[in-house]
């Protein structure tokens, strides 16, 4: 006999769930969970659909991770405290190596993002991945896109532009070296949630957004969600000795400006205070709208219906 | 040019996430609620799959209301009182007609469970929804499935099997009369999240669980929690009038035990307490374990993974 809904979810998430916060985890008909007093909730939905947010045939472990990283990483760009999550999974049919490596993909990024697995659905149908994170954050102390001011700088952490290339190597279009092309896959399917980040910038920073769809179209949620103009200084941008490699240098930068998932912050900070470790000042805040680079770019951010 | 994922977001969504709880609805990267002090976070997650979860040419508005009215119901489960939810949509394209359709279910679900929509996300792919439901229960007081004590009554809201009999009906299998129709297909398509009574249940019941996989498969979870056996009366089970209209009252009997759907409250009560308003004694708490009704039936729930 085929194992049950039931017995799959508890074979291979049920001892995911433990944590500070977590009164009541996985099997019944709600998770429990302690938010401080005088925090407020912080929470964000996140869908990866096969096909669409990865490939389809990429190893179950990466589909895992990187699902769990994407949805953690918004709770960074907020500087909440993780609490938990909730992980819905739609699966074609019920394929136990599948989930078994799923699992420990998910158990990993438990691990890294320090986020236990409180709840979910297991359904049948088209492969899709959707997670829900939990986090607090004092009341009133949220990072938002909104808090921009002109004379601001404007900041990013890591490097920007790995995860567009690494789509490139993934379709075996660009091969560059071994250990580029190695280090590319991994800042796709394991990208860091700079959670740690996020809560240092609470204390300084004036908004924050992560880049997902790309970094012009993010920070160009911050300028008009702040009512600013931003200014980005292109030989600024951080690129990684990886994507350096790549022959076309005008292509990279076209990668690091616009393209998705890599899950890095982009920052605003008063003029004065120092940029953080492993960040990097790439631009200001002027007054106006908008965001320039001082190039003329195609494509401005990936949006799921064109 | 068509409209972008966050246009059509903000025109359809936007409007629904006002609330007592919301500090910060959609539009950053989390959503931000108060959760009353003293109390604990209580959160469940449910995907609804098109051809699995529901017909795929249901009527959008009234898939966007089965999909809150499903979710909603675990918070009834636990005797929580609601805050909010999210929302992740995953579209085949972007048909703005369609959108519209199934806001206004949401919208209506909403309103129906006084649960704003606070955040979420909007994807390409195969047609299914994903509702993550918020709500707060004080410390400690949350229904569990693992409290029902030996001499307790076993009860139920409502009337149970309308919504297996209804696919009958959507299938064309089915005609009764005109009115027993459109009530049955009410059923399935806008359940009753019966978040009041959950509240209610807080201060008397010992262990709650909401119907969605059939009464014989739910019941089973409460007396697999509470280390107890069920002892079902089949004769005491409430049918609807227009359940009661189907011909074979042995299959409308079937529906009433082991269909799913009914998102109906399945609780025990110390003996001497009283059956709240339309609720129904159907058995007892005895010693051991499982379920019985002194029938022998096929089909113990609806299970995603035959």
């Amino acid at each position: 006999m085929a194992a049950s809904e039931f017995e799959l979810i508890y074979r291979y998430f049920a001892s995911l769930g433990r944590g500070p916060g977590v009164r009541l985890g996985v099997g019944d008909d709600c998770a429990l969970l302690r938010v401080p007093a005088g925090e407020d909730l912080a929470t964000s939905m996140d869908t990866l659909v096969a096909g669409v947010h990865f490939p389809a045939d990429a190893f179950p472990e990466d589909i895992g991770f990187r699902a769990v990283a994407v949805a953690a990483s918004d709770l960074a760009a907020v500087g909440a405290q993780q609490l938990g999550m909730t992980l819905a999974l739609t699966l074609p049919e019920a394929d136990e190596l599948w989930l078994k490596a799923f699992s420990e993909g998910v158990a990993a990024a438990v691990s890294a993002f320090d986020l236990p697995l409180v709840g979910g659905d297991m359904t049948r149908g088209p492969l899709a991945i959707t997670v829900q994170v939990l986090g607090s954050v004092p009341e009133g102390r949220a990072l938002l896109r909104s808090g921009a001011q002109v004379g601001d700088q404007l900041c990013v952490s890591g490097t920007l532009g790995d995860a567009a290339a690494a789509l490139l190597v993934l379709e075996g279009l660009w091969t560059g070296s071994g250990e580029s092309a190695d280090y590319l896959e991994q800042r796709y399917y394991r990208p860091s949630a700079r959670l740690g980040l996020g809560r240092l910038l609470r204390d300084g920073a004036s908004a924050a957004i992560d880049i997902s769809d790309g970094l012009l179209a993010d920070a160009g949620h911050i300028a008009a969600a702040s009512g600013v103009r931003l200014q980005i200084d292109p030989q600024q941008i951080p690129l990684s000795s990886a994507l350096k490699s790549h022959p076309d240098r005008e292509q990279a930068l076209q990668w690091a400006l616009t393209g998705g998932d890599d899950y890095e912050l982009c920052f605003t900070l008063p003029a004065a205070a120092p940029v953080p470790p492993l960040c990097t000042r790439i631009g200001e805040v002027t007054a106006g709208e908008g965001v320039d680079c001082g190039l003329d770019l195609v494509q401005a951010g990936y949006r799921h219906f064109p």
